[in-house]
């Protein structure tokens, strides 16, 4: 059996673990703490980030995308890249959107001075970052109701990976306290789809020691 | 035919034109400033980087990875994934080490203080910043080394994407002045080879405007 070696409140880990669940792959979770780095996840990740996949037929398996390309590959079950090339290149295109864009101009700012500086420096949040982070928010919720202006999901008519990584980006951003959902309504009812997918549903009763989220954060009709 | 929107020191762009020479694709290349943001690049990719492949039988597609995956999937020639889904997820998980964490520690930087500043701001490089990536190179050539110890190529037996993700990366890291080869024989044997394909070797007489690579830059033998 896998062993998904995974961070609460890593974006990256929660992308795996729905596409695990979607997948219908049964695995066990042990918990890192990213910034201790432990010798454990260096050994199988030497770039010493989570998710690390081990205990399968294949040695363990590090990087977020390259464990998805490979169910993907290895189980028909749920396709999550969607159908021909093109579409498939359309749910790269933004499972990178929100993989990275969307990771470093809002989640990675939040994590940092909503989670860090709170539990490993014990400082104060920037309130400046904070404000640019949540200008950043808005245009890309503004871009999330621009896709779903003619797209029933983010890249195209079927739940694909792209839903996935928004969705693993979104509910750490939401949980931060980070998402002022007033005003955007497609991408609010997109996000209350999501959110009731057994998948996700089924990870958000988690909590994070010494952080609560915002009463919504785990309520289906928010 | 293809029209490749790139920029000549994005290393994303010069991984996709490497993948592009290996697998025969003809394609035509237009320039782009990134940092100018043009409306056509916006257009194409509202993440406002290059590269952007349009013109093809897909409408514009974003994103490096999205753009080496379809072509991967599309053009049986020259095979860059490897066989096997653990081989596999062993070149997307070195492509994307050097996609993000060589490029966030080493190119990104180099690119800002002997770039950027020089051309767009007209400012001084900071030599505290060239330091801490000079460190950083280091480490990355270790782990280089530390992979040719018994791989002849970086991700396994045979030439991949992730030695071409890596060239990408380097060929900018060189061309800025960035490496100092002494000391890390295998890497720089290993760098040699790759120099010397028709794909890679293509593109090093392009000179960027105003700034001059070191003499050894597009040499074989160096």
């Amino acid at each position: 059996m896998w062993t998904l070696h995974h961070f609460t409140l890593c974006p990256f880990s929660r992308k795996v673990r729905i596409v695990l669940a979607e997948k219908g792959v049964e695995f066990t979770l042990e918990e890192e703490l990213p910034w201790l780095k432990s010798d454990e996840l260096m050994d199988m990740n030497r770039a010493g980030q989570t998710p690390v996949l081990s205990g399968g037929k294949a040695g363990p398996i590090a990087d977020s995308i390259a464990i998805c390309e490979y169910f993907e590959e290895t189980i028909e079950k749920a396709p999550l890249l969607g159908s021909g090339a093109a579409a498939r290149a359309e749910v790269r295109r933004l499972t990178a959107w929100f993989d990275q864009k969307f990771y470093a101009e809002v989640v990675n700012p939040l994590l940092t001075e909503r989670m860090f500086k709170r539990l490993v420096m014990r400082a104060s949040p920037d309130s400046a970052a904070l404000r640019v982070a949540a200008r950043a928010m808005a245009v890309h919720l503004d871009y999330i109701e621009y896709l779903l202006g003619d797209r029933r999901w983010l890249a195209g008519s079927t739940f694909s990976l792209a839903d996935i990584a928004a969705a693993a980006q979104l509910s750490v951003a939401d949980y931060l306290g980070g998402i002022d959902w007033r005003g955007y309504r497609d991408a609010k009812t997109w996000y209350a789809t999501v959110k009731s997918r057994r998948s996700i549903r089924a990870m958000l009763p988690e909590r994070m020691a010494g952080i609560s989220p915002p009463i919504h954060y785990d309520k289906l009709d928010f």
